[in-house]
C-alpha cells in the first residue's frame, strides 16, 4: 500500500478521553473512531489488525477440529426465556422491540441459540463429539464503557461450544480449547497465562481465564515465574490424542497462577520466594465446562448406544478478538507508539523514501516494494512529500516491526537501512538482502 | 473435511415455509437455520459459501483501489437526524434505546456514518480521491421477510463510498465500481446485467442496479440478448485509467437492459425482434452517484488548490453478499439440488467411498484426500457407513461441482469415477489423473 493512497488519519494530539495506552495509541494511529459510547468504527489500519486476529483464531480453531459457522447478532427473547436468563441477565442485555412488537435482543453470548441449533438437528450419540464456533459482533450495554476497544459495548468475539456424550469427552474438549487458545495467543506474540477462575453468569464447574500481563490490567494476578518460560513453539499437536492434549494442559496449569478472585495465599506462599510474582493482567479469553446446565432445560438430548436418552455435556469457550487488539498494544508499545508483534502487524514493513521525487530514490523504493510483494509480504510505502522526521514519527506511531529507509546517500553505496521498531537497531545492507532478511523473519507468519 | 466429523444436517423433507428454490435448498442442504423471522444462522456449509463470497468481494474491491475498513452495526440516531433521514426512513429502521435512554439504530446503510468519518479526518483536496468500504451485517425491519436469505431482515452487505473533488472524478469512481462489480459477479459464476435504475431512498442522479436473470426474480427485466454474450474473462484492467474503465462501462451499458421501473417501450422496440428478451431478475447490487446530498448538510468539505472550501462529491455502492448466496442458487440448481459454480463452492470436490470399511477402498480414499489437499483443494470425504444411493443424494443436494466415486471394482482396474454435477457426465480415470484434472479446473479459483 502506498501511503499517498491510503486512509491513515494519524492524530498529533493525544485525545483527552483516552486513559490507557492502547486507547490513546489506537486513536492517534488512526485505527479507530468512536461513533457512540463504547461503539467504534475500525478505520483501515485497525481493521487490518482485527482481520489478522480473526484469521489466526479461525486457523487455530479449525486445526483443533472445531467447525466454523455464524449465528446472527440479533436473537429472539423466547430462547432466553427458556433458559431462564432473559430476566436474570440484567441491564447489560440490549433489549429491542421490532416493528411487530416482538422481543429481540442483541446477543451478548450464544449458549441458548447454539443449544437450539443442536437440539433441532442432532439426536444420536453417533454425531458426537461436536464443537461449533463462530466469530461475531456482540453487545453488552456496559454502564461505563471505557478504555476504547478493551471495554467496548459492541465487541467482536469468538465463542465456541462443545457437545459431548459425557464428562470425560467434555473434558477433552475443554483441554483441546485450552491448547488451541495457547497456540492462538502465542501466534499473536502474546503470553497469555491460563488461570483458574470464577464462573460468573455463564455458570459452570471448571473454568480458566487467560490473562496477558500488563500494568493496565483490570485484575491483580499472582503467579509462579516458572510459567512465563513455557512455550508451545512449533510443537506438532495431535488434537485427537487425549493424553497429549491433557499433558500440555497439565504443563500450563501446574505452576501457580491465579487472579485476585481465586487467589490462595497459602498455596502462593509455598512457592520459592524468588519465583513469587504479583502483577496485573488483562483477560483475553475464558473456557468453561458447564455440563448439562443448558442441555437439560432446553432438551438437548441424544440417544446412547443402549437407547437411553441423555442430555449432552457442554462447555463454552471465548476469545475477545476486538479486545485483543487493545491487549496486544498494552503489552507492546513504548513512548513513541505501538510495536506490533510480527504475527499480527497490519503491514510487514514500512518503506521510507527520504527524498521523494528524486528519480533514483523513487525507483529504488518501487523495486523494494515489488520485491517485498513478490515474497508475499505487504509493505506500506511512505511516498508522501514529507520531512524524514515526520515519516519516521508516523512509522514509529503505527508500529510496523521493520522499517526500510531509502535515501540517495545510501543508494550511492548500494545500501538501504533496515531498522527494528522493537530494538531501534539499524543495519545497512543491500536492498535484496533486506528483502531476504524480512522473508526469513516472516517465514511461518504469512 | 470428513463428513463423519462435520455438521451437515441435511433434511429429507422439504420445509413447508420455503416458497422458492434457494430457500428450500439452503434449508434442505443444512446451510441455514431460521432463528426469528428473517434472521438466520449460517450453519457450517452456508458459512463456508458466505465467507467465499466475502473474500471475493474484498479481493475485487482492493484490486480496484478501494480501502477496507469496518463500521459498527449500531449507530447513534443523532447522525441520522443531521441528514434528515431519521424521521424519513420509516418503520424499516430498527430503532433501539440503550440503558441510558440514548437513541441508537441498527444500521440499514452507512452514508451518514462514513460522511462523519470523512469530515472528522479529511480537509484537503490532496487526500482525494478516496473510496472506503466495509462488509458488515445490516438490518431492515421488513414487514414481510421471506424467501430465506434473499429478503432477510439481518443481512450481510458490502457498501462502499467514494469521496471526490468534482463530478468527473466521482464519475470515474462510479465507473470503477461498475467494472469491479462485473468482475466480482463473474468470479462467482454469475452473469449480472447492469441496468439503469430509479434511485429510491438513498437519492441520486446516476444509478445502475445489477440483476441476475432467474425465474424467481422480483423484477421484470427487458434486455437486448447481445448483453448476455459479454465477458471480462482474464482481461487485465488498469483501474487508474479513466478511459479504459469508462470504455468497459460503455460496452456493458450500450445494449438495452432495463427493469420494469425504467423500461422504455420505444427504445426496446427499436431492437431487432430476435434480440428482444423479457425475463425476471434478482437484484444483487446497486451503484449510485449522489453528488453533495450528504456532504453539504453534514459539512464534508475540502479545501481546493485555490483555497476554496467545497463539499465533496460522493456515491455509494452496494453488493448484497448474503443475498447473493440465494441468487447463485436460484441461477444454479436442478431438481436434485444445488450446482455450485467452481468459484464459490464450499468444497472443491466430494469423495464418495462405496465400501466404507474395506481396507483397500478406505486407503484409496485417504490417498485421494491427501493428494487433493496437497494441491490446495478442499475435499469433502463422505466416510459414513451409508448406502451409495444416500451418499450420492447428499452430494447432489449440497451441489459440489465434482464428485470422485471410489469403489473396489474400479480400484481393481486402477480407476475411480469423476462426475460433473452440472452435466451428470462421468469418466473413469486413474486417481492421480482425477487430481490433476481438478487442479486444472480450479486453477484461477483458489
Amino acid at each position: 500500500m502506498r501511503l499517498s493512497r491510503y486512509f491513515l488519519p494519524v492524530l498529533k494530539e493525544t485525545p483527552a478521553e483516552a486513559q490507557i495506552a492502547s486507547h490513546r495509541l489506537m486513536l492517534r494511529a488512526g485505527m479507530i473512531k468512536q461513533q457512540a459510547a463504547g461503539i467504534y468504527s475500525w478505520l483501515p489500519l485497525g481493521f487490518k489488525v482485527l482481520r489478522r486476529l480473526e484469521n489466526i483464531v479461525h486457523e487455530e480453531q479449525v486445526r483443533a477440529g472445531h467447525i466454523p459457522m455464524l449465528m446472527p447478532t440479533l436473537q429472539p427473547a423466547d430462547l432466553w426465556r427458556e433458559s431462564g436468563r432473559y430476566d436474570d441477565y440484567g441491564e447489560e442485555m440490549l433489549r429491542i422491540k421490532d416493528r411487530g412488537g416482538r422481543d429481540l435482543l442483541y446477543g451478548p453470548t450464544n449458549e441458548e441459540m447454539i443449544t437450539d441449533i443442536f437440539r433441532s438437528h442432532v439426536g444420536s450419540y453417533k454425531d458426537l463429539p461436536l464443537t461449533l464456533y463462530h466469530i461475531q459482533w456482540k453487545f453488552r450495554d456496559e454502564i461505563r464503557p471505557r478504555f476504547g476497544v478493551m471495554r467496548g459495548r459492541e465487541f467482536f468475539m469468538k465463542d465456541g461450544y462443545n457437545f459431548d456424550l459425557d464428562y470425560e469427552n467434555a473434558m477433552h474438549a475443554y483441554n483441546r480449547h485450552m491448547v488451541s487458545y495457547l497456540r492462538t495467543y502465542e501466534r499473536m506474540g502474546l503470553q497469555a497465562i491460563p488461570m483458574r477462575a470464577d464462573s460468573g453468569p455463564i455458570g459452570g464447574d471448571d473454568t480458566h481465564e487467560f490473562l496477558v500481563l500488563a500494568e493496565t490490567g483490570e485484575s491483580e494476578v499472582f503467579y509462579d515465574s516458572e510459567i512465563t518460560g513455557l512455550k508451545l513453539g512449533d510443537r506438532e499437536i495431535d488434537y485427537d490424542n487425549w493424553d497429549e492434549v491433557a499433558g500440555i494442559c497439565t504443563e500450563w496449569t501446574t505452576p501457580y497462577a491465579r487472579t485476585d478472585e481465586t487467589h490462595d495465599e497459602a498455596l502462593f506462599d509455598a512457592i520459592p520466594e524468588e519465583r513469587r510474582k504479583t502483577s496485573r493482567g488483562i483477560e483475553v479469553g475464558q473456557i468453561f465446562y458447564f455440563g448439562t446446565k443448558y442441555s437439560e432445560p432446553m432438551g438437548a438430548v441424544v440417544t446412547t448406544d443402549t437407547g437411553e436418552r441423555v442430555p449432552v455435556h457442554m462447555g463454552s469457550h471465548g476469545i475477545g478478538v476486538s479486545r485483543l487488539v487493545g491487549a496486544i498494544i498494552e503489552a507492546n508499545h513504548d513512548e513513541n507508539g505501538i510495536i506490533w508483534p510480527e504475527g499480527v502487524t497490519p503491514f510487514h514493513a514500512g518503506i521510507v523514501n527520504l527524498r521523494q521525487g528524486d528519480a533514483e530514490t523513487d525507483a529504488a523504493c518501487e523495486r523494494l516494494y515489488a520485491a517485498l510483494e513478490a515474497e508475499g509480504l505487504e509493505p506500506l510505502y511512505d511516498d508522501r512529500e514529507e520531512r524524514a522526521g515526520a515519516k519516521f514519527a508516523t512509522m514509529d506511531l503505527i508500529g510496523l516491526p521493520w522499517r526500510i529507509t531509502v535515501g540517495p546517500r545510501g543508494l550511492k553505496n548500494g545500501v538501504v537501512e533496515l531498522t527494528s521498531r522493537r530494538t531501534g537497531e539499524s543495519e545497512e545492507l543491500a536492498p535484496e538482502l533486506a528483502v531476504a532478511r524480512l522473508r526469513d523473519i516472516y517465514a511461518g507468519h504469512i
